[in-house]
């Protein structure tokens, strides 16, 4: 069976989102999303709003409440009767978000088993056939299979990846 | 750099000589670590004791203080110079292991990076040149890179690995 690593934030649980929500009700504004193309939010805001923001996911119980990807659910369950599924975080830069991650799982996706979660720094002690990310950093070192990009607002300037732009896009590239 | 995954309990800590101290203890007994030879304590013990000895590893803070191998720190700050190591340890089946681990690294082994560390379950997704580890479930499963037993009591009987009994030895080996 072919393995397949999934990347967790902005590809399963909606990082951006809460990011971009949560600055606009503490600092009771509103972000044009237009502007982030290829950029994160932080860096489209006032310097000393990005500092509160950079440090949003240091914050215990950031991650637990991230909405689910529209489709990721259901997608996750039939791929996993084709290749063998392992979701693997860059957990380790955010210590604080081992637990929020585990039982995010644990709630949205119930019989994903403990065995093909991996939390992580450098993706690239990781062995599959296809990783799906975000993120470039991940994509350029990952040697060992396929990189999928999967789109979000601060990658939309990339053109050197397979692109899938939602789950339904990576379900027809997959399945 | 060639990369090199040394599993953490009972090869960088001590978890061995814990679970068997912390049994005597509570059980006002002695093990005799002779009779441990290809098992773990709860297999020579008991079964009602078995059952509570099986359980220490989900109890908060049990990794926190496990001691660390004699010759471990200054081996790995070695191996460091000729190789990327990471520590990838099966911390998911424990989950309120997570932070006593990532501590314990901070405690023990101050300089090494985040970027480098990988909570998992199962170790067949990870890309390495070697694999050094005290349980056969994932030297069996490692096929990138070559696997090395790290000798415990309850992998005395194995023989089909190459094997090393302690740090000096695996210093000699790949240094």
């Amino acid at each position: 069976m072919k393995k397949l690593a999934l990347d967790m934030d902005d590809v399963i649980a909606d990082y951006v989102d809460k990011a971009v929500k949560t600055y606009e009700t503490e600092f009771n504004t509103k972000v044009d999303r237009n502007k982030m193309h290829g950029k994160k939010v932080w860096q489209i805001i006032p310097e000393e709003h990005a500092k509160v923001v950079r440090g949003f996911p240091y914050r215990p119980g950031f991650f637990r409440d991230l909405t689910i990807k529209p489709g990721a659910k259901e997608t996750i369950e039939k791929l996993q009767q084709k290749y063998e599924v392992f979701i693997v975080t860059a957990a380790m830069e955010f210590p604080s978000s081992f637990v929020d991650k585990y039982e995010w799982i644990q709630e949205h996706l119930p019989s994903f088993s403990w065995k093909n979660l991996v939390f992580c720094g450098h993706k690239h002690i990781i062995d599959a056939d296809f990783l799906v990310d975000d993120h470039e950093k991940n994509l350029s070192t990952f040697t060992s299979g396929e990189p999928i990009l999967f789109s979000a607002p601060h990658n939309a300037h990339l053109n050197t990846y397979k692109r899938v732009n939602n789950w339904q896009e990576l379900h027809d590239y997959l399945l």
